[in-house]
């Protein structure tokens, strides 16, 4: 991993402030979070994609960076415009360990992320956070039903649900895998956001609308009976208001943990997790930047924190900001 | 149908602009927003309907025009209080087509609600789009899972799912019936308008809640086994920014093929979609007018396109105004 | 039950008026409205608990009163401090039959919140308004699916569903319950506020998500069949319009029965219904006073019957402020 000392050293080099990222994912909300707080925006994107942005003229970025494939965005040129990248969910699934060796300033702790894309490392994490995780099977083990998940962030796409031996080779065969229980319950997405001026915030929860999951009751009546979870979209919820400390204490021990394992998690960050019945909470997975989940904007939750017309992408414009106004930007930027 | 020009000259005699629409489907936020950009309003209402609005004074219309049933309206009486319909599903329903002659001033293109009320002619508009339409069957062809659906725009009731002839046979007999393969997936209406200054903007997505298919996880649990489709609610979902760019173009497809076909849509519309486990769209219907959905005022994507506090009924009054003040108003009223 | 008089007399010697309840369930909302009506709060709240209300600055109440169990809360000490206490699910499920001689003013009439403790009286109030009501059956008589519910108000946790007598036998045993017929269709949770100053405001409607119900489809995938009804949170939806005028003559009705009953209820209650196929509304549950899915703060009907930033905890500061302006609080304290 590119050593902290050489991005400072870029930092340093910096005469203004941009808030850059990839055109994808949660670029919408990240933009128009900058925009509201004053801050130019780097959009680095696809011809293609281009078109989508020009038609939500309050949230497209003041430059582009055209590329042909994000495996390809040339980082030199973000810091040539004085860019900070904002990492999200299409960094990890498209540059993966790219981003470790990334000459370019990262708003959070670039570590999170190696935790995040190793399956293995984060449920260590979560289990050194003391958060309740479902058991991890190895396929000889499977006797009960578990989902199979697969490396890397393709918004669930193709985890199989199996529940034996037997079906996993079938299913899954020598392909890399994590098996992990399946935990029957009422999915919920927490958005917090560790701020070095406060420490964490739970600004919003959601819950994805999955791929045929969330109208599987109508596959089954059509006589299908296959399951799959692509993430389609995400609906805003909010929880009961007995549920809500535990929240406020899984996001503290993520953080807390992070300190530990890896110097810290700073900015945006969610924490799968799943409600049971017995109204147990089990995480099965830390996201450790925005997810694009926030792009509903607006939740109580961030309203009761931090105050109106707040979320994730706009906070993350005013932390920045607050940090280049009290020179602290090397604290959060890696 | 109604010549275009004995429209045009109505609307030359009119000395001011209201908003009239029937009380019912998407009122309440169709009179709000004309409210909120000043335009006085007119609702078509029963004597029991009355009490509704009544209740909501903030979109309570300025002037009531009462009816004892819809069919009823008497159009002269809108045109003497120079008023200009908003035609929503209520009109479709009730009106079907007479609304073709119906000698008052309707904002958008009449024409395209005769493609709506006819479900072939809507499905080749869907196809002549390049969009993906659910194959349509023969009731002999059936040998997988259909949505048997039937004319008019009942919201959903009584549409069953069929696996096979026989079983159309005994649950449809000789009912006009247009038979769609039954796709697994999510479902999303995304809220487009086509404006006269500026082209199509995507102001909002939703999802239907239908009884009981939206609950029927529990109904099967307690031993049941009819699902049906009657929609009872709607929700707000926020897609997956990857699939966004799709969904503008499907609403520019639409556009563009209504040129073609009738000389254009103006105004709000709906595509009414469903999103597979691979990420596919398939469009099954077009709503040619504003939807019931668009009752959730606030979408992030308005605030994206358009800017805070827009929802599809306002913008509906922003475009009147603008075309009466730029005298432009006969190309989007017919 | 206290006599009516006696709170009357403990409300002459408040020289101000703060807003007091127990830190859960609603009392984010409840305070946050509040403060933003320039009330002053007091939180009764456990020392673990209000960790949480530290975490969200902008509902934090004014002043603590800090107990061991929320069962043991001196009223005197909210007296003292001149608070009138909200009542919210928590004080149901906690203080159950405490709070009829509870010796503080509380907001509404506290004789209502005995007949939604006991499950056979809410439901004679629900039939005596003409609201359809699900049957309620003899254990013996159990021939189609019914949901048995034990007393008190705990989130609808382990609620079963009984198909038989047998089974009723088994699942439930001698345990004090009501079997309701299972109704199949949308539950729609409507947010009413009864005004002394100008009757029902329907300001909102939300849908609970319950573990396991709401994603039983993938309960079932995975091979399960226990399905079960523990609130978790909360979702806003939006009615089909046609709906509405039925939603408005039920809180009607509901405030119009409790006057015969017992006097009346006022301010905020809910009537917890589901919608069949046939669109129509079966009533199975009223809470006599503020329900959480409230805490979605902003519902476009608040809007339309309110103005702009309103919502239930808001609103029932805006009631207390008039009244208290208007010397009126004798009649809506008790």
């Amino acid at each position: 991993m590119i050593p902290k000392e050489r991005i400072d050293r870029l930092l340093e080099g910096y005469k203004e402030l941009k808030i850059a990222t990839l055109c994808s994912h949660s670029a919408l909300q990240i933009f128009y979070g900058a925009k509201l707080e004053g801050i130019k925006t780097i959009g680095i994107c696809t011809k293609e994609k281009k078109k989508l942005y020009e038609r939500f003229p309050n949230t497209k970025p003041d430059e582009f960076v055209i590329v042909d494939d994000y495996r390809d965005v040339d980082f030199s040129e973000i810091v040539a415009r004085s860019g900070v990248i904002i990492p999200h969910g299409s960094f990890v699934e498209y540059l993966g360990k790219k981003l470790d060796d990334a000459e370019v300033p990262i708003y959070g702790n670039r570590q999170s992320l190696v935790y995040e894309r190793d399956r293995e490392r984060m449920l260590s994490w979560l289990r050194k956070a003391g958060i309740n995780v479902p058991k991890t099977m190895k396929p000889k083990e499977i006797k009960k039903p578990v989902i199979v998940k697969f490396p890397g962030a393709k918004g669930g796409r193709g985890y199989p649900i199996v529940k034996s031996y037997e079906e996993y080779k079938n299913k899954v065969g020598k392909r890399k895998a994590v098996a992990q229980e399946f935990i029957s319950g009422i999915r919920a997405y927490p958005h917090y956001f560790n701020s070095i001026f406060g420490g964490v915030e739970l600004l919003g929860v959601d819950r994805r609308i999955e791929s045929n999951a969330d109208e599987f009751a109508r596959a089954i009546a059509a006589g299908y009976s296959d399951i799959s979870f692509t993430i389609v979209a995400n609906e805003s919820i909010i929880l009961r208001e007995s549920l809500l400390l535990d929240y406020v204490k899984i996001g503290d021990a993520v953080v807390h943990a992070s300190k530990k394992i890896f110097g810290g998690i700073f900015g945006p960050f969610c924490v799968e997790t799943i409600v049971t019945p017995d109204l147990e909470i089990y995480a099965f997975e830390i996201s450790a930047r925005i997810v694009a989940g926030t792009n509903i904007l607006y939740h109580p939750y961030a309203e009761f924190a931090y105050g109106k017309d707040m979320f994730i992408g706009r906070r993350i414009a005013v932390e920045l900001k607050r940090a280049l106004r009290e020179k602290r930007m090397k604290e959060i930027v890696y």
